[in-house]
C-alpha cells in the first residue's frame, strides 16, 4: 500500500480488521516498529477523536509525531496550478507537501469538503494534490469524500457486536441545523459491502447519496419501514447532493428515537460522533446500552495501527 | 485518590508535599512510571506555567502527552444535560469526555470562571460535567473556582523560605483592570489550613470573597495595617463576590510596593502570575530579591509531579 | 556559544557547517545527547519549514519539545520596561521568560519584524528581551533582522551544488504583494562572506538593503546584468528599508522567470520558501532541475542539529 486514501487502497480489507483486533488484544505488540519514523500530521479542520485516535496509534507504535493545524499555524496554502500567487494563499502545495516529505515518513491530512464546488470536492483537490507532490505516503483522516478509517472502526464494532449469519444493517439520514459533507456515509456504504449484511439506506427524497457510490443499494425513503428487523442502526446526516451543499429540511420527523429503534430487532445504535444530542438521536438512544457509539470511537485506534504498520511494512 | 480536583481530594496533604519535595530533589527519580500511559490536556483557556509545568512533569515521569486546545482545534462542547443541541455546539461532553477516556489514562483541564453566572460558575459546570462523564482520573489545571496545583507549588514555596515557626501569612487583593476569577485565592486560603501560620486576608470593602471560604479568617480592610509584620504577602486580584464578576474600583491605591512592604517584616512577596506590573505590584517589588514569583512557578513542576505519581500509584 | 541569535554568534562557522554536513550523513548519529533535556519552541508568527525542521531536529537528537503559539495559546506579552500594565498585555517578557527558563533547557523563538517602527524592529525587541531575561540559551528561529538556521541550511545546499573554485552568487530581489522583512536577506549576505564567491546583490531603487549590512557588496539596479554568468540566483523579495516596511513597486518585471535564466550560467535557483509561484519566479523556474528550494528546506533540519548539539556541548 502506497497511500491509504480510500478504502480501496487496501490490499485485503479482511486482513487489514485481523491486524486492527490484533492490537486491540495487544495495543503494544508492535511498539517499535516505529523506531525513527515520523508521521505529520495536518489538519485543515476541527478533530477530537480523529486527532487524539492518530496520534495515540503512532505512539503506540514508537512513532514521533509532529502535528500542525494548517489554518492558523502556517500558511495560506494555494493549490492551483499555473496560478499567479498574488492573494492571500502564500505557499503553494508543491512547496509544502515537498517540504513536509523531508521532515517526515508518512503525513496525515484532514481536509474536509467545502460543499461549495461539488466537482472541486469530488477531485479532492487538497489531498490529491498532497499525493501528488508529497514523496511519502500520505493517510486520509477525512477528506471531501471519504473517512476510510472511521469505516475500519465500524467494521470492526460489527464485528464484534454481530451475532447473526448475515445481519441487516440500515444508514439513516438524520437531521442536522447545518450542511453536512458525505465522507463517512461514503466511506461507510464501501465498507459494508466487504461484510455479510442486508444493507439498506433510508433517507428522504432530495437526500439521495452519489449514485455512484450508492449503486445497487436499496434506498428507503420511508424510515420507519427500512428500520424494520434491523440489526444495525447507522446514523449521520449528509447534506443533499443533487443540490450540492444545500440543507433541503430540518424538522425532526426523522430523528431516531427509541419510537422507531422498537421496530428494529433490538438494534446497536451506532454513530461517528460528533452528535447532536436530541436532533440527530434522542438522549434515550444514545443513553442506552445498545448504543456503540464510544466503542466505535476506541476501534478507531486499532484501526489507525493497522493502517500504519501496513504503511510502514510496505516503505521497506 | 481517584481525581485531583480540589485540594480536598488529597489523601495527606503534607505526604504530598513531601512527595513534591523528593522529586524537586531528584526530578528524574521516577521517570518510568508513566510508561504506556497517557496523559490528555485540554484547555478552553491561555495558559503559560500550567500548560508547560504539567508538560514537563509528565515528560519527567514518562508519560505521554496529547494536547488539545478545544476552542480552536476540537468542536464546541454542550454542558447542559436533555437540551436539543441545535445551535453552535456539536458536541456533548457525555461524548467527549467518553472519547477521551478511551485515549487516555488521565486528563487534565483547565476551564475558567465565565463570571457571569455565579451559580454556575460554583457548579464547575465544565470540570464537573467532565469528572462525571469520563471513566479515568480527571486533574484541575484551574477551573472555576480552585486552582489546587498552584496551592501546593504555593505551599511548597512558603516551607522553603520559611524561617519562622509560626509565620505571618497576608493575603492582599490588589488592582487590575479586568475582572479575574476567584480560582487561586480559593485555593491559596484552602492551603493555609495545612500550614502553621497567622493568616488574614486584606481587601476592599465589597471584595470579601466567598464566605464559606473565608470563615474564621480575618479579613482586614485596611492594606497597611494587616502587612504589619507580615512575612509573606501573597498579592492577587479577584473581581467583586458579591457583586459577582464585577470589578468595583481600579484605582491604584491598593498596588503593592516597597513602601507597604515597608511595613512588613521584610516580607517574601508571592504571586501566581501572569502579573500585570506596576498596577498589582510595583517594578520594584517584583523585582526585589525577596520576590518569590519564579520560585513559585519552578515548583508547579514538581507539584504537579506529585500529584501524577498518586493518580497512577492509585489506579493500579 | 552561550546562545543562537546571529551568525556572529557561530565559534567557528566551518565547524559548524562540517557538523551539519556530518548530521546529514547519519542524522542519528547523536540521538542520545538529548536525554533530559528539553527545548521549548515559541511561535508569534506562522511557520512550516522552521517548525518542523526545528522539531525533528530535536527529536532526532533525543531531546523533549514543548510547543507554544504564544498569540493564541498563552497571554499577550509586554516587553517595554517599567510600563503601567494597564492594556491588553497581560504579561511581562521578564516574567514569561524566567518561568521558561525554569521549565526548559533551550528555548527558540520566532518574532518577526512589525515593520512598523525601524528602531524597534533593529533593537529586536522580542528576542533581546527573551535573551535577556532567560536564563537558559536563546535559539533564533527568524527574528526581526535575522534568519541564521536558513543561512546555514543556504550554505550547506551552496557548498552540496558548486563546482567551482569561485561561484558567482547573486542575490536577487523580487516582487510580492505585501510587504516583507528584511531577516532572511541580511542573514545571506552575512553568510555569504564565509563562502568564497563573488557575490553581488541586484535590486530595484528604493530598495537597498541596510547599508551596515550590505557594505562592501556591489549593488546592481539592473537585474539581468547582475544575473550575467552567475551560478547562484537567490530570489528573495524585502520591503524597503529607507522608506521602512513600505511596498514601493508590485509590477512584476523584477520576477524570475525563465528568460532571465538564461542570462546565468546555467545558474541554480533557491529561495528560503515560502515562494509565491508566478510572482517572485516562474513556475518553468521553480520546476526546472536547477531549482534548490527544496534542497535548502531538508539542510534546515541539519542545521538545526548542528546548532542544538553546539549549545548542549557548551552548556556542559
Amino acid at each position: 500500500m502506497k497511500n491509504f486514501i480510500k478504502l480501496d487502497d487496501l490490499k485485503d480489507f479482511n486482513r487489514t480488521l485481523s491486524l486492527a483486533f490484533e492490537m486491540k488484544k495487544n495495543m503494544n505488540s508492535y511498539s517499535n516498529i516505529g523506531k525513527n519514523k515520523t508521521l505529520g500530521m495536518i489538519f485543515f479542520n476541527p478533530s477530537l477523536r480523529t486527532r487524539l485516535s492518530t496520534q495515540k496509534a503512532a505512539n503506540l507504535l514508537g512513532i514521533n509525531i509532529m502535528i500542525m493545524n494548517f489554518n492558523n499555524e502556517a500558511w495560506a496554502l494555494e493549490f492551483e496550478d499555473g496560478t499567479k500567487m498574488s492573494g492571500i494563499r502564500s505557499e503553494h502545495v508543491k512547496e509544502a507537501a515537498g517540504v513536509i516529505s523531508q521532515y517526515c515518513d508518512m503525513v496525515a491530512i484532514r481536509a474536509f469538503a467545502t460543499l461549495e464546488n461539488k466537482k472541486n470536492d469530488e477531485e479532492e483537490i487538497v489531498l490529491n494534490n498532497f499525493v501528488k507532490y508529497s514523496s511519502i505516503p500520505v493517510i486520509n483522516m477525512e477528506s471531501a469524500t471519504a473517512h476510510p478509517l472511521q469505516a475500519i472502526a465500524d467494521a470492526m464494532t460489527i464485528t464484534e457486536y454481530n451475532n447473526k449469519q448475515k445481519p441487516k444493517i440500515v444508514l439513516s439520514w438524520a437531521p442536522h441545523p447545518k450542511a453536512l459533507p458525505h465522507a463517512v456515509a461514503n466511506s461507510f456504504i464501501k465498507m459494508i459491502k466487504n461484510i455479510n449484511a442486508e444493507f439498506i439506506i433510508t433517507n428522504p427524497d432530495g437526500y439521495d447519496l452519489d449514485p455512484k457510490i450508492t449503486k445497487g443499494v436499496k434506498i428507503y425513503s420511508n424510515q420507519v419501514e427500512a428500520f424494520e428487523g434491523a440489526d444495525f442502526i447507522y446514523a449521520k446526516n449528509w447534506c443533499s447532493y443533487q443540490d450540492y451543499g444545500k440543507v433541503l429540511r430540518t424538522a425532526n420527523e426523522w430523528m431516531i428515537n427509541d419510537e422507531k429503534m422498537n421496530y428494529t430487532n433490538n438494534a446497536k445504535f451506532m454513530h461517528c460522533l460528533p452528535i447532536r444530542r436530541n436532533i440527530v438521536a434522542s438522549d434515550q438512544v444514545l443513553d442506552n446500552k445498545n448504543s456503540l457509539v464510544l466503542k466505535q470511537s476506541e476501534n478507531r485506534v486499532y484501526a489507525c495501527q493497522a493502517i500504519l504498520k501496513q504503511l510502514i511494512d510496505d516503505q521497506k
